[in-house]
């Protein structure tokens, strides 16, 4: 990407490794993501592009001397953090704080939107998908990536548990992930905040039970109505627009949780004094995808959760821009790369 | 109080009760709290004077028809919310939003720092306290209607447990009982961030391990330089300035959480994207101090925890005027009324 709007498909030399604990991969599908969307929107023009791409699977071509774990010819899914999977936050859980790991693309490493990338610390980074690479479940579990765990996160930061009342803001990609998280978590009550009717409907069919279309204080009004005047008890920030996070505070009733994986757009969360009096809690950021693949994983391949249905369009390489073209305008949920 | 700086002892009408559902309690210690030094300091002069002081034990004189769990001559802690005990919000434990409940003094209902009041919701706001009056436990009881109990949700608001890292930002009574709760719950490193000499010696007895005078950015470096460069687990938030809170996000590290009890002085929490990047979770708002007081109490009553030793100085009723001076000008942490 070269600024906004300006995203080229182009050659760079071969992706090599440089660590004895990298390994190299060739891409077989990525996605392209909404929060790509932020520098395809407001990127400055640049003379250095910048890679693209966080949300990929494929096949391990080579290992380093030191990769434990993997071999050439494993089929993996990458997080959209890479880390070592040893230091403090790692065995924590918290995998994007990895004191030795980072994110893809940029100006100095490869991204997921490109054919093949050297995995730094490939044992930490990556984990072995046990079907074939052409599995119908690839989609889903592709999502595994970034988007599923990320809507997981949320759910988890917003405390849903069973019998628990749910709002998610936005009816994203992440958003509806989050629906199936809350839904698979045990929440009683869905409330998606959202307004495109085929992402209504995907929710709904993802377990969703109520809408609101409403926004800004209509939305908080009618998110009330639904819930006997208390506001919900957890509430999936999804989007990371100024007014999504004062929409999520004006929802969630007094003692919930604001879970928020949408990236702010804004520099101080917008509270208001009955964040504090209500003693609502705010957590989240970056999902610790890594973190949650094992479990999630194990629900894609049971056939419990089918996350892969937010991917509602399919290019090739070539066709990188245009599916950027279409995600920004809304014509498409969440666009997959398949090469 | 009828402004700033202007406290006054004055005759009123005698407490009565109204509701069958009310006691009426003679008070035979209370406290002034640190929240009651924001109006001290910046109330508007006002013709009706505001009634003052929400901690506070005392006797049970009689109690309305509908009363069940007290009756006369029972000595009783007040939490300072009452409530019902009995709405969605009590049942889980957050009486301060209590459906049906409030808070004392101002200018309809009875304050804390007088001889009597009525208690509206009797039966879910009081809990008896199996001692004598004039026991040497009494002070520490009384830290139970407020400024343990809100420590105590401090810490659990930041996640305190077992092996955590901890800091406490304030060394006012709430710190103070910050400091307490954290080493309650299991806390292996407590760091007190005061400046009072007496304080501070009081927080080391209690079981802080660290104490950092410095304040804002020198302050978050040499809690840094106490835990390997990567801030602590959880931060107790126990003063409601800007600069507290900015301290508290500067020194949490990734995935920790932030406690805030602390009367928020700010209309926005002043985050940074580090907050939501390192996944910070922020929580608090006022204690449901009638949630933990048995709990604490048992604490208090087996000698484990001593809340009380901040109560460094004692009135009467007529010195209430100057133990509001005192303890406004940090020459007494704490003041107790000794009717």
């Amino acid at each position: 990407m070269y600024g906004a709007g300006d995203v080229r498909v182009e050659d760079v030399p071969d992706a090599t490794m440089v660590e004895p604990t990298d390994a190299l991969l060739r891409v077989t599908r990525a996605c392209i993501c909404g929060s790509d969307l932020w520098p395809y929107t407001q990127m400055e023009p640049a003379e250095t592009g910048r890679r693209m791409g966080h949300e990929f699977v494929g096949i391990v071509e080579a290992v380093g001397a030191d990769v434990r774990t993997l071999r050439a010819g494993d089929l993996v899914v990458a997080p959209f953090a890479w880390s070592d999977g040893t230091c403090v936050f790692c065995r924590e859980g918290l995998q994007t704080s990895c004191l030795h790991g980072g994110f893809w693309g940029g100006t100095t490493l490869d991204g997921g939107q490109g054919e093949a990338l050297r995995i730094p610390l490939a044992d930490g980074t990556l984990v072995k998908v046990p079907v074939a690479e052409d599995d119908a479940l690839m989609p889903s579990l592709l999502t595994l990536s970034d988007v599923m765990g990320t809507g997981h996160h949320a759910a988890l930061c917003a405390r849903v548990g069973p019998g628990r009342t749910v709002a998610v803001v936005g009816d994203g990609a992440v958003g509806l992930c989050g629906v199936i998280a809350a839904k698979r978590l045990g929440a009683e009550q869905i409330i998606l905040l959202g307004r495109h009717p085929d992402r209504i409907a995907l929710a709904r069919n993802f377990g969703a039970t109520d809408v609101v279309s409403e926004r800004g204080d209509e939305a908080v009004e009618r998110v009330r109505e639904l819930t006997g005047g208390l506001g919900v008890q957890s509430v999936l920030e999804c989007v990371g627009h100024t007014l999504a996070m004062e929409t999520a505070l004006g929802i969630v009733r007094p003692g919930g949780a604001v879970g928020r994986v949408g990236v702010p757009q804004h520099e101080h969360i917008p509270t208001t004094s009955a964040t504090f009096f209500d003693n609502v809690t705010i957590s989240g950021g970056p999902a610790p995808a890594r973190a949650y693949i094992e479990e999630l994983m194990a629900d894609v391949l049971e056939g419990r959760i089918e996350p892969g249905r937010v991917l509602d369009r399919v290019v090739d390489l070539d066709g990188v821009p245009e599916g950027y073209r279409a995600m920004n305008e809304r014509e498409s949920i969440k666009v997959m790369i398949d090469f």
